[in-house]
């Protein structure tokens, strides 16, 4: 999808990297910070005209990212190393854009994103260390992870999410497909579900690691991941996984993305 | 030192962790909310007896710690691990105890301590995550990191550091060994330095690193430091760097002080 633009005027696509924990999400709300309201405000007012920040991952409150894209459009001829610098100068230490450059004008992130991964960390140690508080979920009690291996695997395909996502989600439909889905082991109590769709919905990876941790638990078969793509009902899957253990971690874009 | 205890009081170790950025400090305060104020309180509590927590090393406002050793006593047959597991429940998640076992009794962790190891992180890349914003001190522009691990090399041995304490120290000797005094090299534009020694003075570290960096740029050579043991000043070093970059990394204690 191609927006159509005044004559002259420039895309700039941004990777953005930030710590959610401080913030009401990606998406700009009137009363309360986010990630998309200050790079708005940002934006605006380095490049002394208004700005609108599109991003392609309405992340939730206390989500974080490691490869956000965003982009704005703007008139000036300044270079997009200076507009970084500019940016990372007056935005706060836990929003930095890890790079900033010409994109094809018109550029949506969103609509132009052909990928995203997100990455969910789980600790299942006796006590999580105080520096990974904001960014693991402690999984108390044993869980059987090679069962949550075996359920992660059923997810990746192309299948009907509906019991994968939020009451709130308001999308049209419901098939997404999954290119990776898989657990990695890591050192000191940590593990990881790392998960690759072409799109995805509504609190749906948070619900995916929440009846993992179901199987995990002996709570649902690990084969019942399937049929719970048949039942297209939220009340058969498990909880919403806490935000904290999310990280948006890469985004691909289609290939004729670049100016 | 063994400190006279009444018959039957055992002396509980702990090994503590914490995240340092919410406190001023490891020494309890009146009004200010302290690592050892907390431990007092919540430890007072699960004891159901006013607890006196000692520490070994009085880290300040904003240094973290992975390996403090603290230690305090109770009539109480409670086994250690039970303890543990109660100031865990109890405490905040910044605060977590890594371990909890029987000392000897008269136990005291700052007399008892023969060595001590810190860590300074430093970034010297263009961005710091916003991961690592509570846990590193952002270098900005080059640095002659060959010049400061020269410079590292000299802090080795028995020296006066009169030079790098604060003007707050109130120790009667600054004589002071050091067994190990480098840096490591890490992934993503990481530098750690890494300092042991028998014990260390207010704000050493800090001053040592702060001076490490005026090496690195150019403001003093490296043989410098070797003039500064001779100046006994505190004004001829280098600022003290930030607190959010030290952490308090491991303790020895003496052979005989398991119970």
């Amino acid at each position: 999808m191609t927006r159509i633009l005044p004559p002259g005027t420039r895309t700039i696509r941004l990777i953005v990297a930030y710590d959610g924990t401080a913030y009401a999400g990606w998406q700009i709300q009137p009363a309360e910070p986010t990630i998309q309201g200050i790079l708005t405000e940002v934006a605006s007012r380095i490049m002394d005209h208004p700005v609108k920040v599109l991003g392609a991952s309405r992340t939730d409150a206390g989500v974080h990212a490691r490869h956000q894209v965003a982009a704005f459009d703007t008139p000036s001829p300044r270079p997009a190393p200076i507009i970084a610098r500019g940016l990372n100068a007056m935005l706060p230490p836990d929003i930095r854009i890890v790079l900033a450059e010409d994109a094809r004008p018109g550029f949506h992130p969103r609509f132009d994103a052909v990928e995203k991964t997100y990455r969910y960390r789980l600790f299942t140690g006796a006590e999580l260390s105080p520096f990974d508080i904001r960014y693991a979920t402690h999984i108390r009690g044993r869980v059987d992870v090679s069962a949550m291996e075996r359920a992660a695997a059923h997810l990746e395909g192309t299948h009907d999410f509906a019991s994968f996502r939020d009451s709130q989600c308001s999308a049209r439909t419901t098939v997404r497909s999954i290119s990776h889905s898989s657990f990695q082991h890591l050192s000191d109590g940590f593990l990881e579900y790392i998960i690759t769709g072409n799109r995805f919905l509504h609190h749906m990876v948070r619900i995916i690691v929440g009846t993992l941790l179901w199987v995990g638990r002996g709570k649902l078969d690990a084969d019942g991941i399937t049929e719970l793509f048949a039942r297209k009902d939220r009340r058969f899957a498990g909880p919403t996984a806490p935000a904290k253990g999310l990280f948006l971690e890469h985004i691909v874009l289609k290939e004729d993305d670049h100016a």
